[in-house]
């Protein structure tokens, strides 16, 4: 509240210093996403959000005012010097121009004028980008040409709101050899990248589309909406069909899903605005709602997206184009439940949408964003696998989240991890996704861009908490052959507060193979007080395989109930697919005389164990990455690994895994730092699981059909007695 | 804000469902820390932290007294269920005390009653307990002593405030079987502890002394004071006396101080309203005040001390004891600069000084405390070395804190790392002291107890940022023998914004060799908009000597200036001293064209450059911790380790460490990922350090004088022009 106070009295005192500006503003000719409507709400602020958005600006303005602008010539690659500082220009154009409107005065329009005349007097001169890569679409301003598209993108926006304060002479020089040659250069020249169903075609589609609506250049509309045939087998329409599921899944990912979907959903505006016959947010059942809606689902509590396929992961809803995306989805759907998400995260774009959606904000307003368990098909028919959130009730302990993994492979970045697990708590990693191998933007690491462990690593189906077979990666590791398979949902029933369960499974990933998973939350205080997951992996194949069932953790190993010993010489778990990235801290075997083996860690002050059935043959790993790392590429992460070596064709890994108790190193207190679950027992009856466990002195008794069958009444033979049930699955005390 | 008003109105609603207790409370006959004062003060609220106590405290004990009591026999080791629930019961005892004295209720007096009783009938049949250990003190409800003098502390506390309500034959049986004896086991037949000057005998002096006071019994109060044989040289006054330094610095270190000073305060509380003639706020120049605010000013931004010797790192002045003790200076000395920790700490205990406190927080009280840069004297006459706290200004980028430790050793928690440094930067470690290798209160983890990998690596010098000669430790690694040296400031400058300084050394860690390390930390925006460090280590020995200087960091590696290989096969630094634990990542040696050698990595969103002076024999390590490490007892940490391997007998490593630029993952931006310091050089002059350096494209002269003189004025010769200063040093554009 102080920093609220503070900025505004500073951007208040700012502003009066400045020369009162009589200029009585004319209703603006800006077509684009700030127009006359949003410029008076933010002229008359109603919104502590509006009026802080307005102090931010100046504040930010002042500060771009006072360095000189600088537009040099393009030279570095990612990260390097030219690179950002070309970056940095649009943005502060963006910035300025918008205040400008707001709240004129000659500097601002100085600024505005010299980096549109400098990059006029620039860009006609430019060949390619001197860093641009074979085998990547360039730019010439950047080493790639997705960095033009944005550029454009924010340029335009300016422009549009610039162009009435310029004289016709300044514009013409603007339009012939800025703007034009841009959108020639992105939509023709770049003529692949233009028409392909890839969000880096919705970056061009977006900026000549925009381009063509303020230069009133109706050809360029048309081939950004329908493609450069104008057929809609390419182009924006195009795009939205391909590149978003039926449920609105994007699926390279949350993390390219938030990249994606400020051009998707900008470029929407302005064709809502300038071309509203399209009827653009309607097309699809309203598929740019789902877009929005999803991607703010795929969230832990932290608001970070679950980082699938490359991902960088620090990246949260608060992200400027989901905050983007969030205020325009609001002023087109008027739906409420995006309020409180956009209360949280406490901005708003300078959009006539962003003054909208602040306004709408009232008291009532919670901070509070619903999490249900659901799930996300993937597919445009829906029918090509997805993605399951199974998560517990949000209550002031956080919130426990399991997601399964098998949706279609993502293009070049996805990864081979189907039916693939992450975990959750309270807004902690406990089971991760790796994520990406990258440092964005950072030069010293190949230029920021992908490193090689990503390829090697990262992509690879051992760097997930999945099944691994014979050491290979699924679909042979090749994104072309996966991209013709689709995993498919078995069941899913995650309405339940008590039980929820999703089952998927992959009968493609290896050659003669099926594999099935089966990702159960119980939410049952008699059992525990928290809930937990049972994790059933069916692996069912006509010839023998060893079977690696790898759980990447964070956290300090607390407990281990196995025997294990430590290599005094270095040893690598294998020499390809990932394997040659981990060395191996630790190998083991189940105690003897159990059935069970636990593994117990510690992370973010509670307590996980991993409790499952092992048997006389299984091998144990606790391994680490950094082998085969020259560069130091790869982050430190271990995993915990259940083997069965012996070239069985069927198994099933049977693991529970359950977080209990806390460590409170503030208060010195410990609660609860053993697992109370206990005798897990698995066997199969006709397509039906049977798992029974101990909780303390209670037996417990868990049933699931995993058939396809639409069956609703089950029954399994249990101990001479017989059980049945209603629907997928349940869990009885015996 | 939310949940202050929802806790509020929980408490009020509980409170409403009570039977409206219609007792007049007569004039309390407690005369601890919460008498008819306090009472009266929470009784009438008159501020947010009072009222937020009083709801909390009500929420619990509702908590409390819903669940069975239950008094197990004395079994388990720490973190067990008796150690816990033992901790647990007199924790919940004094909660429900207060609570009872402030809002009485028959259930709450019930409890009372009943917790006294059944410990009343256990404690005279309990011997000693199973789990006690050779060589440490023992007790009978816990394996040591030390939680047996922390429970009498507590219940004397409860009983004070309930001896009122219970009938004579309770307080007959409650005092003979349970507070006697256990007085008795602690002064009496746990002499030597009750009589050490050590933190544990604090404990027992404070529990046994308040015991006397309530049951009035002078004897135990005046052996408490003075000790056994009442002649002042053990006992309260003689802990008081030599456990602080003068500069109110406690030598185990703040992990310790933290826990020790609630005794200390807390019976000094008693003492001042019991035996006021003692006028044991005023002893030793008010020691007392001086042992809270130092405590205070030894943490970093985000309140977490420094964690120096064996700490658990994750201790904040939240800490209960830390509340007390600042809640009972704030009475007693009428500090002001307490009173924002007191705001930003949220919580008060239940005591007359908590509500005091409370009540004396206004609106214009800051959310801001002070960190200065100071030097801190070890040793009670202020000579023994001490601690140098350089930091830069405070501002929004966050404070740059380098902590430079030449303290005495502490005791058996002391680690033999004199002249060592630890670097942290907007609240994080970014040049970390490792702490203690301890899982507190785990269980599993050697029943929570320091693990043997305290000794073998934590406590060595190769885990802090320090010099080990000949990959020794120091004082070798010794403790006796460290105890009868001490380090010596050499001088102190920190006075300055713009440069600060403080010089070390040490004669007596490596025999016949003089250790010196002088850090500076510059604060000059003409170099750069970050304060950075010089750090000049000399070693000057009469023999030759490989010498490591040692720079454990936090982070990604991002950039290293020099060529290395990663070794194939396991490679472990060496076979004892902590070296044994470390495993060689990586093994480099200085470019052949250059005198510096630079090392980057990014932590927190922030590049940090080590610049160092290296020659053709350096040698450059990054090393792991995990080599014989069994029970994966260690935290991965990592160090960048330069080597002069060659046996010279003098030698001074010259390390510039520069935080510089930022990395924010959610803009997608970088600023300034490379340090601008280049052409780092060093030479000697009669006693003076050279440094010079570029940044960007200008020259530095940096002088400093490491005489210990008290002259003010300085000459050197560099590049044939003389260079004179007054003061330490001076920092000059060439």
């Amino acid at each position: 509240m102080i920093n609220k106070l503070l900025l505004l009295f500073i951007a208040i005192s700012f502003m009066a210093c400045q020369e009162k500006q009589t200029t009585s503003v004319k209703e603006s000719s800006a077509q684009l996403l700030l127009t006359s409507t949003g410029m008076e709400l933010f002229q008359n602020p109603k919104s502590d959000l509006v009026e802080n958005a307005i102090s931010q600006l100046e504040i930010q303005v002042k500060e771009i005012l006072e360095n000189p602008l600088k537009v040099p010539q393009p030279i570095d690659a990612g990260g390097g010097y030219s690179h950002e500082k070309h970056k940095k220009n649009y943005a502060e154009l963006y910035r300025v121009a918008i205040s400008h409107n707001l709240n004129p005065a000659d500097d601002k329009l100085a600024f505005i004028k010299e980096m549109f005349e400098s990059y006029a007097s620039m860009y006609p001169n430019l060949g390619l980008h001197p860093k641009a890569k074979e085998n990547h679409p360039p730019g010439k301003l950047y080493w790639q040409g997705l960095n033009e598209a944005v550029t454009l993108f924010y340029m335009i926006q300016s422009y549009d709101l610039s162009r009435e304060f310029l004289s016709e002479q300044e514009q013409g020089k603007i339009e012939k050899d800025l703007l034009r040659p841009m959108a020639h250069f992105l939509s023709v020249d770049s003529y692949d990248v233009f028409n392909k169903i890839h969000n880096h075609g919705t970056w061009s589609v977006a900026a000549v589309g925009m381009t063509g609506m303020v230069l009133g250049d109706d050809e360029m509309v048309q081939t950004s909406i329908y493609g450069s045939n104008k057929d809609g087998k390419t182009g924006f329409i195009a795009q939205l069909d391909h590149l978003f599921s039926s449920d609105g899944f994007y699926s390279e990912g949350p993390y390219y899903h938030r990249y994606a979907i400020l051009p998707f959903i900008a470029f929407a505006e302005a064709i809502e605005k300038n071309n509203p016959e399209v009827k653009i947010f309607e097309h699809r059942d309203g598929i740019l709602k789902k877009a929005v809606t999803t991607l703010l689902q795929l969230t832990d509590e932290q608001g970070r997206f679950y980082p699938i396929n490359d991902a960088i992961k620090s990246k949260t809803w608060e992200s400027d184009e989901v905050v983007f995306a969030t205020n325009i989805a609001y002023k087109q759907y008027k739906d409420e439940s995006l309020l409180p998400v956009i209360k949280m995260m406490g901005k708003i774009s300078l959009t006539d949408a962003g003054a909208m959606a602040a306004n709408a904000i009232t008291e009532d307003t919670k901070d509070f964003y619903n999490r249900p368990s659901m799930f996300i098909a993937d597919g445009v028919e829906g029918n090509s696998g997805g993605l399951a959130l199974l998560r517990s009730p949000q209550n002031t302990d956080g919130q426990l989240q399991a997601v399964l993994k098998f949706s279609t492979q993502g293009m070049g970045h996805g990864h081979f991890d189907r039916l693939s697990l992450s975990v959750y708590d309270h807004g902690h990693e406990i089971i991760p996704d790796y994520g990406a191998a990258r440092f964005l933007n950072i030069e010293a690491k190949r230029g920021g861009r992908y490193l090689p462990e990503n390829k090697t690593y990262a992509q690879h189906t051992i760097s997930h908490a999945a099944v691994v077979l014979d050491e290979k990666s699924q679909y042979k590791g090749n994104v072309k052959y996966s991209e013709e398979y689709v995993s498919q949902l078995v069941k899913t029933d995650v309405a339940g507060e008590r039980l929820q369960v999703t089952i998927a499974m992959d009968t493609m990933a290896y050659s003669n193979t099926s594999l099935s998973r089966s990702i159960t939350m119980v939410n049952e205080p008699a059992i525990s007080d928290r809930p937990f997951i049972i994790d059933l992996y069916h692996i069912d194949s006509k010839t023998g395989h060893q079977m690696d069932m790898n759980f990447p953790f964070y956290g300090d190993i607390i407990d281990t109930q196995f025997e294990y010993t430590r290599p005094v010489n270095k040893t690598v778990l294998g020499t390809d697919n990932g394997y040659n990235h981990l060395e191996v801290l630790a190998k083991g075997s189940p105690n003897a005389n159990s059935e069970n083996t636990k593994f117990t860690f510690l992370q973010a002050q509670r307590f996980y164990t991993i409790t499952s059935i092992t048997d006389s043959n299984t091998e144990l790993f606790i391994t680490q990455t950094g082998a085969n790392d020259p560069e130091f590429n790869l982050n430190i992460q271990r995993q915990y690994l259940l083997r069965q070596p012996k070239g069985d064709s069927t198994h099933t890994f049977v693991n529970i895994i359950e977080p209990h108790g806390f460590f409170n190193p503030i208060q010195e207190t410990v609660a609860q730092p053993k697992s109370v679950i206990s005798d897990v027992k698995h066997e199969q009856q006709n397509g039906c699981d049977i798992v029974t466990f101990k909780a303390g002195e209670d037996l417990y008794l868990y049933t699931l059909s995993r058939k396809r069958d639409n069956q609703k009444n089950h029954t399994i033979t249990y101990n001479g007695n017989s059980y049945s049930w209603e629907g997928p699955h349940q869990l009885i005390k015996l």
